[in-house]
Formats: structure tokens, sequence, C-alpha cells
């Protein structure tokens, strides 16, 4: 058996594929390579039959527990050395997942506001909309990590989650990914509106909608999917510099 | 350990790794899914420090094969019902690859041609213009199939290889995938004037080139990446029906 890669990212995928397929489209824009060898390398679990998060933690699904820990399971056999979730959602049971992982899982929250810093830096009092399912609004990551940094959050009410982020998110998972970007963007209007100067994209089924119907809104945003990509090359390049 | 899944495409991919994110894009884009647990599963090896293809064959470079036999031998780990391979150069070394595979593997070439009937059919007098690497070309597989369909083929000559296949095909490994993709259309062009009706995509780094300039080629292309991603979708619809 040859040896274990050194460095070798593995993505617990398929919530939804299309968010995974952006990860790893972003972590190839994101790599200076002049040759197909200076790409990231990168294994992907990108099976998507896991029970609905939002559905499960809404308390009227199945829990995709068992299906995340399967797909942990089948990453650890291939030796990685990092492991990521492009879905915000699924890191409700990020400690199960770290517990059943031998290679460390970074937190998409901690990687995203890594980003908010640079983005935001000399912008002055900036106001943050997160844009998020139920379950990730819920747990509060983004908002306590904003809150530590004394930045101000925009959310979401509950009408515009029924009307504009839930269908906008099922739609980018059938495919209406125009369709979902529209809806995405009225929501962002919304949030503006309630002055939000930037966004938190905190489900990777947005940003895949939003530059489908090359959204205004992008130029702004910090992009949960977008931050993993840089941290994946970043720690790569790091590694091919020793 | 849960069960394996009963299917489950595995990927030898990172050749390179933009033509591997394509397919996965294909796939994704050809399954009418209203959920995500509608889509195929697929496990994708995305490592690309597999040493030049075309530089091997060329007989000034290393062997790609232990590190394509590590692909297949990591892809072995995750129990795949099929094994894919998104990139036409490597199936040089299909057969040692079948070899170590404990799932078939597809050929590209079979793929791809079981496409020309769909798409020529009813076309008077088709002519196929194939693009591809020297090896591939040198291979014959294409060609071979063809002749046996009665279908003749317009081959790029040596200096449309040398000046536009090969830079083009380097620039989309690059991520210059626009500049790629003009010289691809420029070559598509030469071949249309010396009478190619129809083009095979024969090179998965095409593709993505001729999308990113909106070439009007892709109409009348067959390219061998869609081509994989629908036999794995009509798979997996088949099974599904079950």
């Amino acid at each position: 058996m040859p040896s274990p890669a050194r460095f070798l990212v593995g993505v617990l995928g398929g919530m939804g594929p299309l968010a995974t397929v952006d990860l790893l489209q972003k972590i190839i824009a994101a790599t200076p390579a002049e040759h197909d060898q200076q790409h990231v390398p990168v294994a992907v679990w990108n099976v998507p039959q896991i029970p609905d998060r939002q559905r499960a933690l809404a308390g009227i699904g199945a829990s995709p527990l068992p299906a995340l820990l399967d797909g942990v399971e089948r990453l650890n056999r291939l030796d990685i050395s990092h492991l990521i979730i492009p879905c915000n959602t699924a890191h409700h049971w990020f400690d199960e997942l770290q517990s059943a992982s031998l290679a460390p899982v970074l937190h998409i929250a901690d990687v995203t506001l890594a980003q908010v810093s640079t983005v935001l830096n000399g912008v002055p009092a900036p106001r943050v909309g997160v844009i998020a399912t139920h379950g990730t609004l819920a747990a509060g990551w983004y908002q306590q990590r904003l809150a530590a940094l004394d930045i101000e959050t925009v959310l979401p009410d509950e009408q515009e989650m029924d009307n504009l982020f839930v269908p906008g998110c099922y739609a980018v998972k059938r495919g209406e990914v125009t369709a979902g970007g529209q809806l995405f963007g009225q929501l962002a209007a919304r949030l503006a509106a309630r002055g939000a100067t930037h966004l938190i994209l905190a489900c990777t089924e947005v940003a895949p909608g939003l530059a489908a119907t090359q959204s205004r809104w992008l130029a702004r945003s910090i992009d949960s999917t977008e931050a993993l990509a840089r941290y994946c090359v970043a720690r790569w390049r790091e590694q091919a510099e020793r």
C-alpha cells in the first residue's frame, strides 16, 4: 500500500452536491498553478443520500448523523490530512463528526469569520446580514463570532425565511439555480434595506444562486464556500513552500 | 462499519482537476432531481499529483501509472460500484487500471461513441473532427470506433496540434480557460474547413474551454465528459427504478 499523502483535503460533501462542486471549482480558481500537479489534492465524498438537515433540525425528518458518520468513516480510509464540510447546517453535528474523524475538522464558521476582518477592513460601522438556514441561525455561530468582533448583525425575519430563503435553497438543490438566486437576491435587498452593508453567505447553496444571477451582492459578500477554498489553498501553498 | 453503497460512482480524477469538476457539474446537470437525495452518489479522487500523461507518452516524462494505480487503490477502499476516468489520455493505461480496480472500469471512448448515433442520427454523410492529445490520436480509439460505423474522421495536422491543441490544453490546466477555449475554437474552425460537420471532444480539457468562450461548436460536438456524465445518470436512474 502506498504511503499516505502528506497533504490531502477530504471533503464531506453532497449537501447539496452542487455546493460541493462549487467548493471544488473555487479551490481550483484560488490556486495559482502552471500545471495540474500544482493544484490542491482533494478527495471528495459527494454522496447526497443524507437525510435533510433542515427537516431533521425542525423535528420533521430523520437524523443525518448516521449518514454523515458513514462519510467520515469513508474519508478516514483515504488518509486525509484535513476534513472540511461544505454545508453550514451540517455543523450542528460538528462535535460528533470531529470525534469520528482521524483528521482534524475545520469549522466553516471559524474559516469564514477569518475572512471578515479582511473584507471589512476600513469599512466604517459595517453591519453584516447573515443568510443561513433556520438551524444555522438558531445555533448562533455567526452572530456570536460577529458580536465578539463588535460587528452588528442583520437577520432575516420569519416571513423572509419562509418566502425567500427556504424556497431559494430548495430551488438550487433541484437545479433551478437562477430561480434560487433571484430569491436570494430579494432577501439580500431586504437585509440591505434594514441596514446591512455586507452579507455572510452562511449556507453553501447561496453563492451558486447569486452567481447564476450575476448578483451585485456577491461583491459585498463573505462566502463560506470561498472561505473554505481559500483556507485549503493557503495551507497547501504553505506546505509546498516548506 | 456500514454496508457498502449498492451504487457508487468512483472518479479517478485530477487530469486535470478542472476537467473532473466539469464532469461532476455535468452529472448534476443531467440528473432530474427534486431533492439532494435523488442525485448520483459519487466518490472522487481529485489528486492531480500524477505525472503528465502527454509528456510520458512522448518519452520525455515519468510514467503516471504508479500514481494512477494509487488512485485506483484508494477508490477500491470506498466500495465503489463503477470506476470512470475523466481523462482520455489516461486510458492508455486502461488495461492496468482495470486489472487493479475491484469495480468495472468504463472506457471513455466506448461511452462517447454510444452518443454518436444519437447525435448524428439523420445527418447525411457526417464527418467527425476529433480533438484529442497526440497520445489519444495515436492510440486510434476514436478513429477505429468511427470507422466501424462507416463515419469518416478529420484529424488535426501536426502544426495544428503544436500551435492550437497543445497550448490550448495547457492553458486550461493553468486556469486560462478562455484563452484555451479560443485556441480550441480556432482548431475547430480548421477541422470544419477540411470538412468536419461535427466534433468529438476527446480530451476533457476542451469542453470547459469551449464553454468559457460560448463557442458555437459545442452544439455540434460530442463531449466525452458529457458522455460519461450521461452514462452515470442513466445507470443511477435504472437502479433507482428497480
